[in-house]
């Protein structure tokens, strides 16, 4: 297993080309956050914008639009209940994200279902949460598309019917290989599985990053680097692996925990920082 | 009387454990927020959050959902109408917090006594405001359970029986030992009676102190503090106390008054400081 | 016409007693914001628990409840067209601000009558932009309280019927003695026209203070200090008047507009240097 | 093609007149905003009042009145369904923006032709986004008043007819010049099209703007700045065109990407230091 380092990001968040708009920077939809969980998706959001995607939709019950533009006007809104809008959001952008607070009941299934078949093999699909949850629970196939998964240890036993005492790289390789998907097994010390074979360990991180809702930042992030730096997908999500933990490393030497949106919000600085020479 | 020291500070806020998740530190619950009193229950939310429990649901009117994800994201919700939701986030968790702007109405009577009745011996309940006026004037039976009361003097007048002008130690320890529970008198010196017969004095805080909400951030603390700290309750409750009006006196040097939800956001500083000895 | 200078600060906003607590400093129950001008009563609320006041409900359209938490979480709330509540929340306050954002239409003038029919003669009344309005157009009688108009001159033309050109301190002083209300008449440099025949004449301010909302957190002040340093009102009304402007100066040094809930957030560190001599 | 230098700010932002009040700086009145795409509303509403427009109206979907008045609670609110109120916000104010975020449904329809049917010929009419392309989708033309452009390369290709890899300066010119309107051709250097017959070049900004909602924020400066300084329409347009690409600049130093809403929030204190001789 590879130890990922800061050239990661170093290789992935280069200066911007100057000629450039924001379609450069690619299009990101997430899906998630139902009546019970919508702080969920408004932090998978701002993760996503704040990260530098190009155009930001998020499609979430209507009772979290309010808070959503609350949080961040930079992003567009759809009921995600409206299957028409759906699938005209899902159809074309570069990576969607779908599962922060989604839930499990049966309109959280039918809204994963038709984010399965509007998917298309071309984009990259960052599955999380509750919609790793119901795959593993309802049987639901995976889409073809870049699939990038982003369980905890419960989440990725119930997906690859390995216990989470059983979690060994070997074992969890077969299974990312069986499924030609990149798994991001977060944990103490957080794995990635690309699909070219090699595994990577994330040895940075701090439990000021034991919050509730720092997963949901991380999978928008994923959204957003995947979008932005879409030339290599593969890099982008050990960029944002990677960024994510460092920045809360930067934030908890001065506090006891790290609230997720503060590490969106400390985005833009970060990576200008990556981006001339001085990270 | 004891006096309360910094030392609770250092004897409980502690470097977190590097291999730690978000369930380590604990889960609160809490219950209120009425069409009146929406704001008391996002600033008890706000106070658990940045105090660092490790994973946050509010149970409120759904009038208060928007402002509470506009607030703090990293929250959950449910209604507080729905019987079946609010059971199944009392059971489990660290610590419930119920009263906090719940009002006093048939509604807010039939929720106080469904918390009351599916709490656990093994739970933490912190009761405050309106749900110690409640049991009062309703008597409500106190239920089984780690309980914690936080009234402000009138209303510990209503629990107690004892008058405002009659509330001496003696008298508030004999309630207190009835009631096999933790009071959190709040008044110019706050007084804490432990349920071990310690009787302890708060001699800090400061009149930029005197606004309203100030109460709800402090159950919010005291619900934090007391799922993340689990491991001894009383002193997590004496952290919880000490630490309000000491981050409230840090900002009283420049400030004229203190905003309650001020307190909250200042937590994962004054923490850090604290756990690495600089406080 | 006496100078008002930054002495009316210093007599006013002194060091909070060591034993109080919130009941100490008032309440105030602000009344206005229709659908079209929630803003208006979010800014007067804002300022009003900026200030300093103990307690503070506002009373206004339930499309504004979502906001009004968003902003200043510290702050009750209650329908305006809640008869009952209305009354209930005028009723033992120290201060009632009524119009920002009121309007109008016959609904808004319902909520003011309802509002002059339960203010009691010892209670402040701070009667503002539309309000004044209605009661100039509907001829509506002044009632029995501690009245203080803050109109702008167009708003005073209405309730005097003395023209723009003709606002002459001795008329406005005519006009103010028959209400027997305190005046705080807005322009270039304010004028207060209290009860006891003094009149004062605010020299500082900035054109950076030319924003919409103004006003509105002007008013709320009013509301505050009055609320707040109940024992002297008009020397309460005079330091409102001067700090709205003082802190506005302040912000001007560094920003070409000034936007009204700045000054708000910027009160708690402001009063702080007034009361430890700073100012 | 003249080159815009920063000349242009110190021409246009220059010492507010004693003697000012809101009226002195005009009334800006947005239009756009459906339930899709209330951000967008939101960051042009947000751009005018920071701007420093006197008063500011926003006429959009219901849905967006809680988070508008969440981010900006200065900003006035009408339903965009309600023809009444939309004719009677644009009657008699300075600057009119239609479009930002209002969709191209029927009733998008409904409302940019209400617009146009009550503008007059004296008024500013700014008139972006989803707006451009429905004109030129619908066939809809052009109402008799001071109309601004503010069309990305996209938007302009529908509206001249010009295709994006053939918009060069002398057939842009010649469309603008039938149109008898101003054209701000949002692109890798903006270029300015006046009705005066001169046309400029933007030859600052960053790719750090390539953001969702840079367009909307734009908008609204265009509005802001036509209100406030009136006096010269031209050069206020000019002058919000550089601005808001030299505030991007300045931010970008910093960060990777500039988040619109940050501009806004950064124009105080810019347009202080351009008044000030420090720009």
């Amino acid at each position: 297993m590879k130890k990922l380092s800061a050239q990661i990001l170093r290789d992935v968040i280069k200066p911007r080309p100057v000629n450039s708009f924001k379609g450069t920077f690619g299009k990101v939809t997430l899906v998630g956050g139902n009546q019970h969980f919508g702080g969920a998706i408004i932090m998978a959001t701002t993760a996503a914008v704040y990260s530098g995607a190009g155009l930001v939709t998020t499609c979430t019950d209507r009772l979290n639009v309010g808070p959503l533009h609350a949080n961040v006007p930079e992003a567009m809104f759809a009921d995600f209940h409206d299957q028409q809008s759906l699938k005209n959001l899902i159809s074309g952008v570069t990576s969607v994200v779908v599962g922060p607070g989604l839930g499990e009941d049966e309109q959280s299934q039918t809204i994963l279902q038709m984010v399965f078949e509007t998917i298309q093999p071309e984009q990259n699909l960052i599955i999380d949460g509750s919609a790793i949850t119901m795959m593993a629970h309802q049987h639901i196939t995976q889409p073809d598309a870049h699939v990038i998964y982003t369980p905890h240890q419960m989440e990725w036993q119930r997906l690859s019917g390995i216990k989470i005492a059983d979690q060994e790289p070997a074992k969890n390789r077969e299974v990312a290989d069986q499924l030609k998907a990149t798994v991001v097994l977060k944990r103490h010390h957080t794995q990635i599985y690309l699909t070219n074979g090699s595994t990577y360990e994330l040895t940075i991180g701090t439990p000021a990053q034991a919050v509730g809702g720092m997963g949901d930042t991380l999978a928008g992030m994923v959204g957003g680097f995947t979008a932005q730096f879409h030339d290599n997908t593969d890099k982008a999500v050990l960029a944002a692996v990677y960024a994510h933990s460092a920045v809360a490393e930067e934030i908890a030497k001065k506090q006891y925990i790290v609230l997720p949106h503060q590490i969106s919000h400390a985005l833009p600085e970060f990576m200008a920082r990556v981006a001339s020479g001085q990270f």
